[in-house]
């Protein structure tokens, strides 16, 4: 067997490259040579990087150069009822963070919906999209092209669908700007978050473009995807899944929960989550739905980068005559029960804690599932922090009269 | 000692409830018996969730209800050659991840960066904020309270700092909205991310407004902080640090790293990050900066929730005479080398990597250098993306040439 | 006959309100007395607004307690060359502004745009929208809502096209936040403008949904639409025409009309009207489109409320290996040859002038072909106002070297 | 005399261009000329366009190729109770428009506001914005211009305010995207709407910058002034007047005058112009503000294309115990009483009906009352478009009850 340590001198004295270990050891020896180099490189110590519980080759499809695994605590929070449109009943859920007091706010809301009687959640739309930008001569030829894909979607999907055996492409919407002309290709991909099957299969179509029209690939993103970018395309149209919960809370849970009222919560919601957004020029006009989505993606293997398109959520708080009426839909959010980092460890005993292993049956209802959950438990965080903040506002009003 | 399993039972039996665990065991204990509940409730096996590496008592100002942890492999990229504001020379940079050829397309960068001579960096602003919101009775209220505050930012520092040993407040600045009045509380928070900090000087200051003018606190947080959502107002005043990092690559290392032109990497990046971001109604003009900033905030020990604010990044690439200009601006990057995540156990060791532990001398240095680190990895991101993008386009063109 | 004296003297002594005069008098009548009543009470003299060529009567439709007219001078550029969708060949366009050195920049690029042959245009996109607000009990209710819209498009399109004999429902897109239900409708309104049409045939649509479904209308208009407000949903999916213009100029020419350079003004608009622009959070990626819109619409009847989505554009310029290419793409341009106030005596003169005087052959022709030349002129505008920047940028780099 | 058919003859011929007729002739007769050369062109009848009753030199500074007037009806509505900043009592305001219904419905909510006892007003900001774009060799050179920027703006403002009798430098903000440093020179332009000024002013600054840092002007507008694009900087941070209105109804006024009750404007207003304008990714979060803000406008010899900033609003709504609350803030409201289209007869006159004519005294306060009194009528038009939408809403809700 390879030793650790005279790999990493082979590195060191620039015989290899640190990329390069994957091909003459296994998987573990390399990281652990690679950790050797960087420890010696920058004089530190990164034992506990080196305690990794996942088996270091199942984590080849997710890292190059690695050197081991970081560790972040992950609580529980739940049970939470859920009449859901893929999901019914109790569940609990695993969320991975290192910001303190997260896992209790959520978890008061959640006990808070179950006392309620459990909230209502449903996907309401379900779309992986890709964008390729092409150029062409001038618009003239821009409207042919926006006119040919029109009138082709058949072809294109016909392309798109050869590449994989679970995506259907569902959609492709043309956007001209001058000599650019972008191609929003739309799939259903099932119960894969489905970026990568979304990209392989919208190569393939570009071909067709380019083979049938003047149209000349400038790149496979254009950017009108949007992946990882805040942007109102998502927020308006949707990608991933496009979900919602909501709950009704009688007044007297309210307030025996909440310490303040539902008419204190909904001035809360209205005066900061919508009109302050309004004011921020925001696309998330909520108090903190990111901070759920994250740990919730952390802990089951979901991408992290696309906590940027979860937090385009909106929060809506009424108060109705016997009690409040809370909601929180969430525009863009990206999750998948197969592929990505589900299958590691840690990652995989999250998912079937939620009960969303694997594929789903029908396709696709793990991860309508799964968004259904995540959204139940956000729209769980909205309403503590939100009665946080105006308890806090009733507390301060009470010493006021009390002056 | 007190039995995990017993304990596990207890909670079952509805004796304990799951966050009353840590009052009858030690963090450890309880996580155990919290594992072993839900095990038993989801019929599931935790087992690598419950191999984690640190010391759960030192996750405690971290989560709550913890059951373990969630261990995502880390990789390293570098080493970056980087003339910044605070730091100077070379850095390897670890990023967590679980997607698959992020790692390989930033070490490409880096590379590349590297040979051309390094990157310029610099940290362009530095501010935490918090921006609580207020009711008062009419505009003509909402005006007599702004001009207090604008007149009055002396007492309101002087209460708000007194909460803090570290943190300065160095701006107030009011938004009305009708009989809403927000006040945009920035803070100078040194080494620490500051959220936190920010939160309590600023309840602080809430105190003073409402005993000296008719202003009535209604949340501590109006959302134009703007925390955790996209919001424009980050992306144009900034949040954390602004900082940018820039390259400057001759032709022929552009050739011989990225197989493609300067010219056609320029037009990626108009016609996706600044014309595909333009008709997408995005707030981020780049091809993927957040996937490096949350590879780096989760191995680093950051607010992955902030990833969303670490989106707000603009992109810009130009062929100038004898080669490429690259560079990438992030408008609200909030990063600290103290308090969140930063003392667990396999963060800590990852932030010594970079050479940021703890406070920096002079205070607030560390922060800086760390945002200087992270912004120069995610500009080698983008050109590796971009490049990446572009060099399929010109083998596509070059097919078409040869029909 | 009625004396307007007497009738101002009946409004001041309470006997009569203002907007009753229509009821006692002729149109010009009545204007004559409220102009001799405004006069009294503000001591103003308003002789000009008085001295209105047009019919009273035919400015009805228009304007309610009218005192007479409001006078601004209108210009003329031209002529441009156009090869566009519905238009072909050499068109002249009264534009009517108060800024002074507009018509003049406008003329200018026009000038050098039939010089280098003429621009293109097209119409890429045309729909008109209403989108009513209704409510739900929940987000399950709402699901079904949308699916029931989906499925029964036919239906709604029957009833809104009861209403009205030109107009065409084209889609009807739902989206839900919350209990909230959103309906976009979309029509094709031929060469109206259309949002009157709209309005009325979602009105009778939604007599439908509240038979068909649960849901219960709070408003006819949602802000979905979006009208009058910017909108990233506008800016995005278009409303109204989405037109785009085009011009290829040679190096020669550009330097001849431009005392500037394709590379210079490409710069600039890179910097200023993208990166720029991107910058500010803004919606219109462009140098001054909003200022030929808003003196086309002036000049034409157009509803000059609606420059707000006319500014939703984005200017591109590239530097091609033999010249300068440049691009107006507008999102959002809401135009009409019928209807509104294209039928007022200066205003219909000018349509007139640019040879779109009513309804088209075919339907929808003629508001075409008027969205082509506005595009066409606000392309000159803009490249006009950048070579215009540019070259103030090379005299002074010029300056430089000569020190 | 010289004959106008003679000239145009001469221009037909190509002697003359269009343009250059203004040296031949005075301008009445020139734009004779061109109305009678135009009409030749285009086969048209340009008789009322001819009909002007404005000296047509007074129009020079505001037009070329002038061919006559454009006649646009209006009415006036008021008067309106306001308890303002700069204006107290009864004021009409002249609206020019040609959509039916809109006076007649702001007329309505002025009523309402003045048996209510008025509403309240306030300019809460001032600052006109001139921003150019600069560029630098990289970051660290940005970092230096932008250091040295804040250090010196006396010596800016020295600089700037020499151009100026009445402006002032109150502020310069540097952004910086990479290469690329904007400068954002705010000025008080007190009774002028300050484009012109702010423009000149900066023009003369950017000669300071230009000799005492390396950074090199490319344009001297680079969008994040933002004018006449709709920008979320703008609505964040104001442009020209940031100003609000607002009232506060009975609930049997509301209920005598509206036809419905202060709860359902209230959801009409949180569902539409909060929720909806978030769904659509809107700056403007209101029913219909630019249709005032365009009517006041063209009436009073504004910069139309600027209603794009002025449309940057929110509406507020809120049931209190005793009645309805009702505010409406405009972020950007481009105003003055002097310059620009203020000249023109109709418009003069127009002025005066306001009160507000010339420069104010203090300086500035014309303009400021300008705008209160501008905001106060949008107020109007939102309450009274929000009470239409809410009342059909409870009258279909009637319906439903009664079968």
């Amino acid at each position: 067997m390879t030793d650790p340590s005279d790999l990493a001198r082979r590195v060191r004295e620039g015989e290899l490259r640190l990329h390069e270990l994957d091909d003459h050891a296994d998987p573990e020896t390399a990281a652990t040579a690679r950790r050797l180099f960087v420890e010696g490189e920058t004089d530190t110590d990164l034992d506990t990087v080196g305690e990794y519980a996942f088996a270091a080759e199942t984590a080849e499809p997710n890292i190059e150069n690695m050197i081991g695994g970081t560790q972040v605590p992950v609580g529980v929070v739940g049970p939470v009822d859920i009449d859901g449109g893929a999901v019914a009943g109790e569940r609990y859920l695993p969320l991975a963070t290192t910001e303190g007091a997260l896992i209790a706010s959520v978890n008061r809301g959640c006990s808070a919906i179950r006392a309620a009687g459990g909230a209502t959640a449903r996907v309401l739309k379900n779309g992986m999209t890709r964008a390729p930008v092409f150029t062409v001569e001038d618009v003239g030829e821009a409207a042919t092209v926006a006119a040919w894909v029109r009138e082709n979607t058949d072809e294109l999907a016909e392309a798109a669908e050869s590449t994989t055996s679970h995506g259907e492409l569902t959609d492709v919407t043309p956007y001209v700007v001058g000599d650019s002309v972008f191609l929003r290709f739309t799939y259903d991909t099932k119960d894969a978050m489905g970026m990568n099957m979304a990209t392989i299969a919208t190569e393939e179509a570009c071909g067709v473009v380019e083979d049938e029209t003047p149209a000349s690939l400038v790149a496979l993103s254009g950017n009108l995807c949007t992946d990882k970018k805040p942007a109102a395309i998502n927020a308006v149209e949707g990608r991933g899944r496009t979900v919602a919960a909501d709950v009704f809370i009688p007044h007297d849970l309210v307030e025996e929960r909440f310490k303040t009222t539902a008419d204190a919560i909904a001035e809360a919601n209205t005066r900061k989550n919508l009109v302050g957004s309004a004011k921020a020029g925001s696309l998330g006009f909520n108090a903190h739905a990111a901070n759920t989505v994250a740990a919730a993606f952390l802990a089951l293997g979901q991408d992290i980068a696309q906590v940027v398109e979860g937090s385009n959520a909106i929060t809506t708080v009424e108060e109705r005559e016997d009690g409040l009426y809370a909601s929180l839909t969430i525009a863009s959010l990206e999750v998948g029960t197969v592929g990505g980092g589900t299958g590691l460890a840690t990652q995989a005993e999250a998912l079937e804690v939620v009960g969303v292993t694997g594929g789903g049956d029908p396709a696709g209802s793990n991860a309508d599932a799964l968004a259904e959950v995540i959204a139940t438990a956000a729209l769980a965080g909205e309403l503590s922090l939100l009665s946080a903040l105006a308890s806090r506002h009733l507390s301060s009003a009470h010493e006021e009269l009390g002056r």
